[in-house]
């Protein structure tokens, strides 16, 4: 497998999660991004297709290709697009590192929650620009772990964070890949590259990012890997119950969390 | 004396830092902030007078008292007004728990890096509460040192300005204010409050932050407690110079660094 999503997708609850976090975020990652009628589309990794449908609906005149490694996600993703009514998307089973288009087939490719999973980010970016026409684009969207502070602090919610970031590590991956963007994409050869910051600011006057985001996204994701912590010996378990704990405070009324994610742009 | 100016102010190089500061962050932080023809402002905390200039340039039309503890600052800051030909400015020694105005005598109450000062911040704002009109907004602006993160991540960097927060933490302030500016206004009586937070992010791309903000700001400042640590044996003293080159390693080409202030607003 070239690449893992150790902390998303596959499980129940992870896919309900997944789609939560989808909804909350929409505005905020996908506003600016709107392709014309007609053009082609790459979506490289698509998952279960919680960015898919967003795509499709804000793009409903482009032609959508979405592709994934993983047959089960894609099929989660086709039913997900089916029952959504969506007719402009095209799934297609692939590996981001050896894809099966002729060069200069798309104007646009994006890539959201996908870099993160692959042991070598530049080279799959390296490997999509040709894909690209002439002045094409490349959208890229990931978040940023070690991007996330609270109110109020806790130590042991940060070692908590800390022990996912490894996790992602061991499997492969890099969960502080959002700061990355700039160097990565610039490096794998685009030009005109700009990386915006999006930043998810919580407090007692947001309660939807408070359960949307805070509680049933980020603190849920920390909680999903108490197994593996405590198999590991990663964090003495009295303080990963309180860094869980306290985590979970800081979506109380007196309660502060933001947690960053980035968006760049580029052209072939 | 009520609060200290621990990091910030009186020493040459200090206030030179804090008008680079200013000037690359004027836009970020005073964008929104313009008070009509006729107000009176209250500037509580002006320091040497680094947002006074900005605040007054910005409404130039409003009336606007400034305050400080200091009698040396406050010196400093009316030749930086003279310097500059403003006349929109009156200077009074004060101190912010104790204010010699009477209630309901400002339209609008500034307060731009002073909290972090302040070992009681939300008697602060309760004291300044009953000096506006009915109505009057407050405005708050502070940052957040535990917002920052950079690539390249590097641990001893994160330990040296946690060195920073633990200083400013004992001369009875708080690094990490920012993010708490919600509870503390919403705690001191204010309505109608909005907290936006304000990320400055820094890439190759962005020459004039990685100068103002990166090197001359932000690193600078945590240098500028290199003896202090030493003193106190807060850090390792290797670990302290690796933190350090580290920090100034984000300032090269492939090198990122993000950090985020908090603007709140809030009526009486």
């Amino acid at each position: 497998m070239t690449y893992h999503m150790y902390v998303h997708g596959y499980s129940a609850r992870e896919s309900e999660r997944l789609t939560d976090q989808a909804q909350t975020l929409t505005e905020l990652l996908h506003r600016d991004t709107r392709y014309s009628k007609g053009s082609q589309v790459l979506e490289a990794g698509c998952g279960i297709g919680a960015q898919t449908v967003i795509l499709a609906r804000n793009s409903p005149d482009a032609l959508i290709t979405s592709v994934d490694i993983s047959e089960a996600s894609l099929k989660q993703a086709q039913e997900t697009i089916q029952h959504a009514g969506i007719t402009n998307v095209t799934f297609r089973q692939g590996d981001i590192f050896h894809l099966p288009f002729k060069p200069a087939t798309f104007d646009h490719i994006f890539v959201c929650f996908v870099l993160e999973h692959l042991t070598e980010p530049q080279q799959g970016l390296e490997r999509l620009r040709p894909l690209l026409k002439e002045g094409g684009t490349l959208t890229v969207i990931e978040g940023d772990h070690g991007s996330a502070f609270f109110h109020p602090d806790d130590p042991d919610a940060r070692q908590a964070i800390d022990c996912l970031v490894e996790l992602q590590h061991q499997a492969g991956g890099n969960a502080l890949i959002g700061r990355q963007l700039y160097p990565l994409i610039a490096n794998a050869g685009y030009r005109d590259l700009h990386v915006s910051p999006r930043m998810v600011y919580i407090d007692a006057s947001r309660p939807g990012l408070v359960e949307g985001f805070t509680k049933l996204t980020f603190a849920a994701m920390v909680e999903g890997v108490a197994d593996e912590v405590e198999k590991q010996g990663l964090m003495n378990q009295d303080a990963w119950k309180k860094g869980i704990t306290a985590l979970y405070h800081t979506t109380e009324p007196g309660g502060v969390f933001c947690y960053t994610f980035f968006k760049a742009t580029a052209r072939r």
